[in-house]
């Protein structure tokens, strides 16, 4: 039975899920053909209730794993033979630290930047839902979210430091070639890059040259997905 | 020959280089036998001056290796049949990750809180090197940089919030027991704890419970330099 992923759809069947970008980028590093299933996020409690109601899920021949952490660990204990996505127990640990940046400072650093642009690309069907649950996070209308945003960028760029770090001597954070860590992280990115046209990072940002590798890889699947018009 | 490190001291033979310390643990975790050469920072271009003026320098036999990466490196190298610091060769690469987190996050945002109170315990022959140059990196007088850091602490906690995220379900970052990750970043927390009174983390947090268990590590290698007094 093939493997079947459930993510997220805004309109226009736009893939925009961080979290489900990362396992696809794992799918795709373990070589493994599978289809996606696209939900809105309003149907997902209703199809995936029994999983905590969100994405990604993964349904491999019947057994179902929710949490792309989770999935990414499943994979490699599942086909141990194709390329690894932690190289070793040490890679575990090691991408859980990175899974921890990617989502307290990078995702987190993201969300005030384009949250009202996000609601400008989800399904109708979803946008009150959306609009509401965002606005009672943050506490005050989405446009106020994002406003001053040209400044407020300044900070975020700052906060990607370690990763600017760490490739400076090489072009992934797996080292010669991408690990999990590079899809957890690019997920975040490509987040951004699919739901909103604010211009995260600077053109000659080491991050940038690296967020374009990623997008090339597995015969550009990032790229697969178009980039949000302005 | 023996192993030999060149360290940093401060008055009274006060161990606090977070680099230097980064290295007496994973020599440790070798279990490599050394001692310890201590040096005032202007000792150290005299003495060092070949290998850019900074310690930590490590002189195994002969051979000398600068910067506590490149250290870590050349251990697990020169020492394979020994406890591995990296855990494989993803293991480099994630490690140099938390190595740009711990010296652009960490490192960073500690100096600020306690950099007077540094000032106060280096060497009398180092302090106008020291303050001079300290004072001229921050741009104001070093009382100056470290007041209102009872409110400027908050946010550096709140940074922290990826190591708390890697350590939730292991004890440490090297997942069961530690691994140069876990020593990377033990050495700037060791800083704060020998060089200033200040309590940079909650005692119920999560990174203090860990860094207890680093100082613990290998005989209580960390807790035998004494915490600085009020």
């Amino acid at each position: 039975m093939a493997i079947r992923l459930y993510d997220l759809c805004g309109s226009n069947n736009r893939r925009f899920s961080p979290y489900c970008w990362r396992v696809r980028l794992a799918l795709a590093h373990k070589g493994l053909d599978h289809e996606t299933v696209p939900l809105l996020f309003t149907e997902i409690p209703d199809v995936l209730g029994d999983h905590g109601g969100r994405v990604p899920v993964l349904d491999d021949g019947g057994t179902r794993v929710a949490d792309s952490f989770a999935i990414a660990e499943y994979l490699e204990a599942t086909y141990p033979d194709r390329p690894s996505l932690f190289g070793g127990a040490a890679g575990v640990t090691m991408a859980r630290f990175v899974e921890g940046f990617a989502n307290t400072v990078v995702l987190a650093g993201i969300a005030p930047l384009i949250v009202a642009d996000v609601a400008d690309r989800v399904d109708d069907t979803d946008r009150t839902y959306f609009v509401e649950s965002r606005e009672k996070r943050f506490g005050k209308a989405l446009a106020e979210v994002q406003a001053g945003r040209d400044d407020a960028v300044t900070g975020f760029r700052k906060r990607l430091d370690p990763l600017r770090w760490a490739l400076r001597q090489v072009p992934f954070l797996g080292g010669d070639g991408p690990m999990m860590a590079d899809y957890i992280l690019f997920g975040s990115f490509q987040w951004a890059r699919v739901a909103s046209p604010f211009a995260l990072l600077d053109a000659d940002d080491a991050v940038a040259a690296w967020l374009d590798r990623c997008l090339s890889l597995h015969g550009g699947l990032g790229r697969s997905e178009s980039a949000a018009d302005a």
